[in-house]
């Protein structure tokens, strides 16, 4: 338990502006955006744009031109707003551009780059009480580990002594981790905005990886190892929490909700623990098997305060969405579904976030 | 202040072995260091190890072997214990292999490879109660931006509602951040362990970038910006924790201290505020004016509880250090001097750190 090997190794960082040595990407006014890199040396470098770049490339990194001095440059389309991965090839090689800033995706650190969104604002930092995202270590007993939580503590909680909170445990997507939440989702800005105008009532957000294998983890039929975060959530991470931080131990005090992949992970959480959870958020999610998760429809009716569902109308999944909020309906489940402009990007789950969050703790 | 591009970006990450598709460094009984990266269609590939690497390389990189499919491996010489940052250049350019974890050093984001030392272990993580690093955005007047101070809390903290804490300040060093401490310099194994065994009374340790620059700075004679860290943690940081931890507001409760260039800022700073800090630290530091800086001995001797300096005696400024030592005995000053076998490495810091923090707030 005492090697740094066996350490979910974290890396923090900051990058500012004081010390790029590379340009950032420039960000034009129409959302296009000119990558540069100096590398007089590669015989070719492209950039890998990631989310709906304007053209059609299939996917497929752009071609940068060399300019003088090795510079090499290339300007895309206009952007969708939000937030875009991107990655730079090296004579083939995927590199992260260590010079800019980072953040994990695409199961490794990537770069990223946003373009301003004139509809959507909620995530940006404001001058009003600011809360903060605590790193907690905890050794895990499935996976033989020591895991980081990240755990957002509102305005005041460091404060205001006599006051107990709600918890939402909120999961990031496939290839992702702890630190998307916070990182590229700003989940710090959004909910200090929110609270400030009493838009949503102050709670923690819990944000653990959602990956979790034991170290004997069985393979299954694609060679992959059984991910038991579904179970480590419920009796480690809670019971964590519980045990470290002033909240409401109870199940009207607990909602879970997650991302794409992280979504499926909070309907099978949720529906199958009722008596650990009143609130159930799925942003650009699902699971296959719903209607066997769904079960006995007034015990579910009756245990779940607020059943959400989300969905960017553009969003590959969104016909499955629209398919599994027919069943709930069908099945007699109340629940909500919000459907809204957008892909499967993180300007979604940013907004998703806002019109979620403030639905929870209500009663 | 609500735009995203004013806000000193963090980028936190979680690298784990689930998700790396290039291998990670092997770490050999020796201390040796088997480095592998995938680049077929590279012309050349180098890995430049930084610290003492056992081989005459002033400071160059390495060249890399192609092998077939395109893997390049290089075996260092045994590494001296303890952290070592490292880059790989792919022809000429210098990365960041973002399969692996990222470090904020060297003024950008490098790789690291951690060296197993049979002679120190304070900051492998330990079955001990835990606390927590925490991350908190505040807004700067100074440089008209948000940054993100990193502030330790020990165990119990959260709990623990009636008490209240004293305060280390703790700085980097050149090209590093407030990241750096806590990710590279373990502080949070440090502390829990040291709090765990009563080797330290329980503290808060502050760690914020020692960069601070006004947006209309003026320029030195080498063209550098005029730094106002010192001016910014005693005006905005300190008043900042004061008012949203329950810390103990007062000099008696107040250490700074810092590495290499924050050992220079922490002598700076606590021998011009000794109205503000009873407790200094200078890690492998030093500052050039340090007679003009100690003014009255006198009242510098009854005013600093502790002004404790350390130095490994390989350590380029070792001589400088003893120096320093010898100029403060000659003037009368009250101080410890605490030499040992070290280099200009964290492992130095780390070990400096677990001796100082036990002479903290003892009276």
């Amino acid at each position: 338990m005492n090697s740094l090997k066996t350490v979910c190794t974290f890396t923090c960082l900051i990058v500012s502006n004081l010390f790029l040595s590379a340009e950032a990407p420039k960000v034009h006014s129409d959302g296009s955006v000119t990558f540069e890199l100096i590398a007089p040396d590669a015989k070719s470098v492209q950039v890998d744009v990631k989310g709906r770049t304007g053209e059609e490339n299939d996917g497929k990194p752009f071609d940068m031109v060399r300019g003088k001095d090795g510079k090499w440059t290339y300007t895309s389309a206009p952007l969708d707003p939000g937030f875009h991965y991107y990655f730079h090839f090296i004579d083939g090689y995927r590199i992260a551009d260590s010079t800019n800033p980072l953040y994990f995706g695409w199961a490794r650190l990537a770069n990223g780059v946003e373009i301003p969104d004139p509809n959507l604002d909620c995530y940006l930092p404001r001058n009003v009480p600011r809360g903060e995202v605590s790193i907690r270590p905890y050794f895990s007993k499935i996976t033989q580990s020591w895991r980081d939580a990240y755990i957002y503590t509102p305005p005041g909680y460091q404060k205001n002594l006599k006051k107990s909170y709600p918890v939402l445990y909120l999961q990031h997507g496939s290839g992702e981790n702890q630190t998307s939440w916070s990182v590229q989702g700003y989940v710090g800005n959004i909910m200090d905005n929110m609270i400030a105008d009493k838009q949503c009532v102050p709670m923690l957000v819990v944000m653990d990886q959602g990956y979790a294998y034991r170290p004997d983890a069985k393979l299954d039929e694609n060679g992959r190892r059984e991910n038991n975060f579904e179970e480590l959530l419920v009796s480690e991470v809670i019971p964590m929490v519980e045990a470290n931080y002033r909240v409401n131990a109870n199940r009207k005090n607990r909602a879970v909700a997650g991302l794409s992949m992280g979504g499926g992970q909070a309907l099978r959480i949720a529906l199958t623990n009722l008596d650990t959870f009143s609130h159930l958020g799925c942003f650009s999610g699902g699971a296959r098997n719903l209607s066997e998760l769904v079960g006995d429809t007034k015990h579910l009716n009756r245990k779940l305060d607020l059943f959400w569902m989300a969905c960017g109308t553009e969003d590959g999944g969104y016909q499955r969405n629209v398919e599994a909020h027919e069943l709930l309906t069908a099945s007699g489940v109340k629940h909500e579904f919000y459907a809204h402009p957008g892909t499967h990007e993180w300007q979604s789950w940013r907004r998703q976030l806002s019109v979620f969050a403030p639905k929870l703790f209500r009663n």
